[in-house]
């Protein structure tokens, strides 16, 4: 089963979704590229020997979507660092010289400002993008954007102008032109096209939960989409909707977890555009040989008009972002379940 | 609750269990070291720009704890690798003065090939460990050590003599003296002194599954027991005993995956004793407050006579496999199913 983008196209009629906020959303955040490229200007002429995406959670999900696109393109010295990791083993190599990147919603999370306080111990200067401005987090870095969400969006521009300085990016131009010309669009419609069938995708979820509450739901990815499962598995289903779900990339996968993939267990593969597709397209290719309960979502479906195919990978965890902002949407619903309801996280001391 | 070590101490009655065997495989591993520091010498000698520890499933765990061994305590850029990850976006930095260091079992796995393959098309050398001779990887590979098991305790040998030649490690030679001396017989002793609760966790789960058997099991663990999680997780449970188990880290959990530990959801952690240990402590103490199923294996519960306390930290993902060894031979028992049989890995083209 692939998306399938026929039924409802309404927009008044999709869940949790406001047209004009979210191209909104993503223009604004495009809109940033001018000051974004300031402060890398900044970080570039005074010079530094390790950039560090750093994070915890979802912001860590979002650091390594960072490094996995720039590993194979750029000679940069670019990492993605846990913030909870650094606070406890720290990294030899890490000095004064070095740059932490990191994004908050909060500009509170307590390994987040741990990590913060730790860098500058060690003379070290951190651009924030932090989603609430006058935060603590906010307050301490040294260069801030206060700007909210799109998380993932601003990591990349900053990572594509990184590569532009480095001289490995010569057509960043026209990248940026269609990035601002086109992505807004083109992400509200993935929502628009991909609504009817992730309601459809969410009631067999929700049946399947009814059915058996227990049973884990498998999450499979490689390239940037691992980050995007990451999240989706974590920070969505577990923490939002407390669903038992699991995250393993596509490479791993075929190195144990296959081996309890039969009949009915759900696994949902995410196949995106950068150079990991292969390694998804083994995963779906082998699924349909063990698996009665397994669904394959792949961007390719997804128009993105007026972006070139060149540049689609760099996009493809976006648009699966988009098409599981509508799955959860209504997974919120089929399963009368509200996503900011917390058990325990920030709920008391732990 | 913790390891109770009371119980079951002859080792004629532990499953799958030769002492001697045991004991002379581990002795003859660190016996390796001058063959090892010979290969490292050369290495260091002809210089480089990087060295990445490369593996896939059980050999990328043992590459992650390789890394994090080093990453606290060594400015040398030592890395961990995904062969896959490799085979497809590749790594920009990674040059014709890069050195790969690996491992195999079988000398046969396809990533691990097309791996070396690519590395040496980019003009890189091969470090393996192969426990097979003459095998594909054995062949192919620049410097090569034929030895069976103990892969974890080859790549960290590696690790202490990289960090011995860049002055990193002054007391190296009193370290290699405690683990050539106590080592064996302190893992020897783990397994026996752990054997009776294994045998009594191994029921549990065993008990648990027939309940339930698509009740997920959460391991979860940092630092270097992060990799110990991982293979157990995915290598020996899911792969071996087909039994839904996920893993987590620590710092990670505390971020969404939290939200679902409640009343009878099984849950394993693993506590070791690198400098990552708050980070496993932290769920410690979490964990009573919302799980009434949670087990909690401590390092430090085992004597590992000889060794000083600053460097257990080094060998605690040792003392935890030890411990694994036992309870994997007993849910073999438990769950009647042989440890041996896979459903699908080589078992047909995919």
């Amino acid at each position: 089963m692939t998306t399938d983008r026929s039924g409802n196209n309404d927009p008044a009629e999709l869940r949790n979704f406001n047209e004009e906020e979210l191209f909104a959303g993503i223009s604004g955040a495009l809109a940033l590229r001018p000051k974004i490229e300031q402060i890398v200007d900044e970080i570039w002429n005074s010079g530094f020997d390790g950039i560090y995406f750093t994070g915890i959670g979802g912001t860590y999900a979002s650091a390594m979507q960072a490094e996995v696109y720039m590993r194979g393109r750029s000679g940069l010295p670019v990492y993605a660092e846990n913030a909870a990791e650094f606070i406890t083993t720290g990294r030899k190599r890490f000095t004064s010289r070095s740059i932490v990147i990191c994004s908050s919603v909060s500009g509170t999370t307590k390994e987040m400002l741990a990590m913060a306080e730790k860098a500058h111990t060690l003379g070290a200067r951190i651009f924030a993008f932090v989603d609430t401005p006058a935060t603590p987090l906010a307050e301490t870095a040294d260069w801030v954007i206060s700007y909210p969400q799109n998380e993932q969006l601003k990591f990349y521009m900053t990572c594509s102008y990184l590569m532009y300085l480095n001289h490995e990016f010569d057509d960043y131009s026209e990248y940026c032109r269609q990035m601002e010309q086109y992505l807004a669009e083109g992400l509200v419609n993935v929502e628009k096209e991909s609504d009817a069938w992730a309601r459809a995708y969410a009631e067999k979820t929700a049946a399947d939960l009814k059915q058996n509450p227990d049973m884990p739901h498998y999450f499979i990815a490689s390239g940037n989409q691992y980050g995007a499962a990451y999240s989706c598995a974590m920070c969505y289903w577990a923490e939002q909707l407390w669903i038992k779900s699991i995250c393993v990339s596509a490479q791993e996968f075929f190195h144990g977890m296959l081996e309890i993939i039969t009949g009915n267990v759900p696994v949902t593969l995410f196949v995106g555009e950068d150079e990991q597709r292969p390694l998804a397209e083994r995963v779906a290719r082998f699924l349909p040989r063990v698996s009665e309960n397994y669904v394959i979502i792949d961007t390719r479906d997804y128009a993105m008009t007026g972006i070139d195919e060149k540049y689609r990978g760099t996009v493809s965890h976006l648009i699966m972002r988009s098409v599981m902002n509508r799955v959860d949407a209504w997974l919120e619903y089929e399963l009368d379940h509200s996503r900011s309801i917390r058990r325990y996280y920030r709920r008391f001391d732990y």
